[in-house]
Formats: structure tokens, sequence, C-alpha cells
């Protein structure tokens, strides 16, 4: 497999593919030779997407996938060592996006769903993934703190047990353990997930139109102030974590233990 | 099976059957030939039930049953669009009644639970349902919105991710999708359920009172108002939902699906 | 085996061994003469044990563990009915260390977990259970109420129904209905207990430090004072109902049952 290698400090926007059909506007991470590692150029794009598809009246769903074999690899920690991290940074943004949204998110995961690739999926509402999904929340590894709402919304999820496991231990968990959690709503194969995460949103945009709007509002608006202001309160202790000593040493080690041999 | 149709606009009060024996009050819900679908009679007299076994000092629990095969098909619509749904409908005040018990209600699923027959369920402390139950919150398929709470109670229970999909597709689930949710406690066969059921009303009623009355309100009381101000809240959109022409449309589509051919 | 009884009212230290091991601090219940009944003087030592986890900079994880074949038959009620239970009681000493406590602890479960023995695993942060184990809260069969936080926490976790079967029928219930419902993490063979506990304990003393305390501070924190508040209510009415006629008749019956033949 021919892969081309692009450079990290400046992606085409091609790293995010929008693609709007009928009433669905799909957001594909394309960045399979870096397993969709997320930029800051990629997070401003996905950003912009969603925007774009609050604005466009044609919308009704937004959708939300990886490539197959991968979904995310998180944060691209070379990308996110060169920008400052402060309450306008993007990924900041995309985190306050999907809380916001008004129209339903459909998010579809094949392979790794690492760091925000899993927590974000607590901000989509209908979460389709395969068998060979493997989500992970490996923060503290880093020296680093739950982030995107992690902290709150994974214990009301999961209960704090569970939530403690993955968010202490930092270990993978697969699609079962995410269904049997209420994370995941659907477990498919592979070479299903393309189509039945296309079909879960054509039938979401079929749904009279107010009454689907208006579900959402009663199903995430009771939680939505407080879940943006857990998402800030996580970030600020985030920011400082990164300039401990402590978070430095743990990103030394996996940068040197990253690098290509 | 000989049917006895009843006029729909005055429905005799055998179409809930309450009895009691011993400290178990039973209120049976039992218009098998319209699939138990609930009319304001009904509600009404529902509510007046709930009313006497609170005052009953010989009442210590309350069982909810329904027909073998049908819990209800949920609301009546030919019923419910005679009758202006206001602040005092029988619907509102049923809800309010659960929500405000203080005896513990055991309900009992064969067959379909539909629309407040599964949010209704979010209000008894436990239940019991068979392999062949099947629970749907269809609301969004008229133009409509989650009510009795499920708004809140339902991701609170199963998640967002699960309440979701139950609220935004309406799709039916079976019992061991509902077991595994929490929002029920056993799955039995049918020819069981009227037995189990009351095995658990019996085993309730033999607990020290004043402690089954205090585990129920340090259970429940906390959420209680929380709970009723939900239920409120979703009323109020549900009847501007009713006047909508999305709604309306539904409606009008529904019927005319479900008049005999 | 030779069983060497102790008198109740002075049990020696022994009853409670807590010996450090690296960063890890383990507190082994060792009655197993009486099942492991907690007395006041094994809350007492519980609570110190605690403290000094705290105060030594040198532990970083506790771990909470029993004997083979039993957690706790919960608190010792002969003892229990020596001392007055009152606001200073080392019970809730107890209950407020493991909220307060800023270390995570490992719970290791084999055997009964009774009363108190199911309800402290709420405020652990891991639970290893084996395949015997069994956990019980039947307060009401005492006529007393929930304790330890359990009428708020146990729903936020397992759901209001489940809450409600484990709290109002008093029913023993075994690991993996435990771990379906989220309090705990892994199910073991009796034999490997030890070292799995062991084996978590000391995987989280090798992640970064503060990365550790602050991610327990998140997940705990919000919700520590409302659980502080709710142990104190509980155990308002739980001292009410120890004085109710009700108990007492309860009481009298259960140690009459348990008295020696």
């Amino acid at each position: 497999m021919t892969r081309i290698v692009e450079p990290a400090e400046n992606p085409p926007p091609e790293h995010v593919v929008v693609e709007r059909q009928g009433a669905v506007q799909t957001i594909r991470l394309a960045r399979p030779e870096k397993k969709n590692a997320l930029t800051v150029a990629m997070y401003t794009r996905c950003v912009e997407a969603l925007r774009a598809a609050h604005a466009d009246e044609a919308v009704r769903v937004v959708r939300l996938i990886g490539q197959p074999g991968v979904f995310t690899a998180g944060n691209d920690l070379a990308d996110f060592m060169q920008a400052p991290f402060d309450a306008n940074s993007p990924v900041l943004q995309l985190l306050r996006s999907l809380v916001h949204a008004e129209k339903p998110i459909v998010a579809a995961v094949d392979g790794p769903a690492v760091g925000i690739g899993t927590t974000l999926l607590l901000h989509c509402d209908l979460v389709v993934a395969t068998d060979r999904a493997r989500f992970q929340m490996p923060f503290i590894k880093l020296g680093l703190v739950p982030e995107g709402g992690s902290s709150v919304l994974m214990p009301a999820l999961a209960g704090l047990q569970r939530a403690t496991e993955w968010l202490m231990l930092g270990d993978p968990f697969d699609a079962h353990a995410a269904r049997e959690a209420g994370l995941v709503n659907r477990v498919v194969e592979p070479a299903a997930l393309e189509e039945t995460s296309w079909a879960l949103c054509e039938r979401l945009a079929a749904q009279p139109a107010e009454a689907l709007r208006l579900t959402k509002a009663m199903l995430r608006g009771p939680q939505r102030a407080a879940t943006a202001q857990t998402i800030e309160a996580e970030a600020a202790v985030f920011m400082e974590r990164l300039r401990s000593p402590e978070a430095m040493a743990a990103f030394a080690g996996f940068l040197s233990k990253a690098a290509p041999r």
C-alpha cells in the first residue's frame, strides 16, 4: 500500500472530507497515513463543517466517520506541541460545537478511537462501531487528565467504577464493552459500517423535522450547560498539566518510543 | 374469539379492573379488543385506583398489569383527539399520581407496551416482563416529543445513546434489551407473568411496613420534584406539537393507515 | 480448621491487618471466625488506616480485601447494639473517610459482602470480585433503611428498578449481576483475587502520581459533597429506625434465629 505522507504542519483540507448527500452531511476523517491523528487544521475543518451543517436548512443529520480500520489515533502530538493549547484552541472549539449541535450526529467507528476519538462520542447521538473498534482514553499515561466532558459524562453513562477503569488505567476496550456500557448502539462487521451508519442517518432525516429537532433539544438540553462547563473546567486542568514536569517527561518518553525506527 | 367493541367515547369502568387481595391492589387494564389502548376514562379510573390505594391503610403494594399478550397499545388516538389535551388531562394526572405514589408499584408487561405504556414504567418500582414484551416510544413518528419524564429519566437509566435510539428512531425493543438497560427486573415466560408479579407484590407486602415506605421515599424522593417538573415541561411542548401542521399531517397519515380496510 | 473466638466487645487490632508494600497499603479484614462482621473497633482501625494512607506520601493506592470466602457479613449486630449509633459512630467515620479519600481504593471481594460490605464498594474506585461473591443490602429485613449513600448512588449506577430490587427485597446478587450493573470491574476465580487486585494496585501506583490524584479528584469531586450529604441524611433516618418498635422486633427475631443452636 502506497502511503502519501503529508507535512503535519500544513495539512491540506483533504484530511477532512465533507460531503452532503440529500439531508445528510458526512464529515470523514481522511488522514489514513497518520491513522487519522487530528491536527489543528483538521479540528478547524470539522468545526467549519458543523457550522455549515447548522446553517444549511437542507441538512438534517450529520455523520462523523473515519477510515476503514481507523477512526482516529487521537490528537496529533507533534502538531499539538507546536500550537499553544488555550481557550481558543480548535480542539476546544470542536468539543463546544458538538455539545451545542442542534442536529443529530451519528458516529461510525472502526479500529482505534483514541483519546478525543472516544470522548467526542459522548456528544454524538447514535454510535455504530465495528467489532474491531478499540476505544481508549489514555490521558493518564501522558500525565494528563480526562477531557471532553468525560470526567462527568463517562461515569454518568457507564458508572463510576467502569469510567475509573478506563480513565485511570487507560486500557483499550472493545465495541462489546462499549455497547454494554451504553456508549455504542450497534456493533456491526467492518464491511457494514458505511451502510449501517448511512441507513441510520437516512431514517433520522426522514423523521418529522421539527419533532426531530425538539427531541434532540429535550434529550441534550438539560445537560448542555453543565457539560459545556465541565469541558472548560477539564481544559483548565489539562492546560496546567501540559506545563507540568510530569507530563513533559511522559510526552518525551512517548514521542521517543513513537519515533520511526 | 368473540370481541365486544365498546364505544370509545363512553368506556365502561370495566376497561380497568381494580381488585384488592390482601395487601395488594391490582390495577388491570382490560380493553383487549382495542389492545388496551388508553382512553380518558381509563386514565381517570387508574388515577382513582391509585388514590384509593394511597388512602387505604390495608394496601401496601400496587400491581399494574395488562392482558395476556398486550400491556397497552398506548394512548387511544381516536379518543385522544376528541378531548382537548391540557394541564388537567387525565393522562397527566396519571403520570403525576405515579410520580408521587408512596407505595411500591410493580408493573407486569406482556406484549406491546407502546408510548405511555413504556414511559410509565419509569415510575414503577419493579418491572417484570415476558419474553414477548415489546417496548416502544414512537412519539416522533407522529411529529410528537418525549413525554412522561422520558426525556430525562430514560437517558439517566439507559444512557443518552440508547435513549436517543429509542426516542429518535421510535423502534420497538424487547424485554432483554429493556432488562440490560435496567428498565426491567425480570424476564419470564408469558404463563409465569401473573404469578411472578404476584409473588413480588406479596414479598414487598411482607416487609416491615414503615421501612418499606421509607425505602421508597429515599429512592424516589430526591428526584421527585425534578421529575414532576420534567413531565410538565414535556407536556407543554407536547401540547404545542399537537397543534402543529407537522403532527396533524402525521396523525392523519397514521389514522388513515390504522382504519379498517 | 480451628476457630479462635475473640470477645466481641474488645477486639484486638489484628481483626484488621494493615500492611504497606511498596506504594500500596492493604487493609485486610481479618475476623474470619465471625465472617468478618464489623465491630466498632474494626471500623476505627479502618479509619486510622485510611488516615495513615492519606498522610503517607509513599502510599499511592489503597487495597481493601477480606478473607478467602468472605468479604464481610456486615455490621456485627451484637457489637452494634452495645454502642449507641450517633453522628460520631466509627461506621459513619469510615464512610466519610471513603468518600473523601484522595488516593484510589481497590476493593477485592470474595464470598458474602453484606450491608455496608456492599454499600462501601460504591466509594471504591475499582472492584474485583470472585464468582462466589454475594452482594446483599438486607437493611429492610431488619426494619432499617438504605445507608452509605446507597439510596442515591445505587440508582445512579444500576438504575432505579434494579436498585429498588436490591434494597426493597434485600436479596443477594452475584458478581455477574454486579458487573453488569457497573459495581464490579472484573470477575475472577477465588484463587486469582489476591493477585488480580494486587496487579491493579501496582498498575495504578505506576501511573504519573499527580495525574492519578487529579483523575480521581475529577471523577469523584463533582459528587463528593452531595454524597456526603446523602450519607448523613440516611444516617439520621437510620438512627430513628433503630429506636422504632418495628426494627426492634426485626432485630430480636434475627438475633434469636442467629443464636447458636
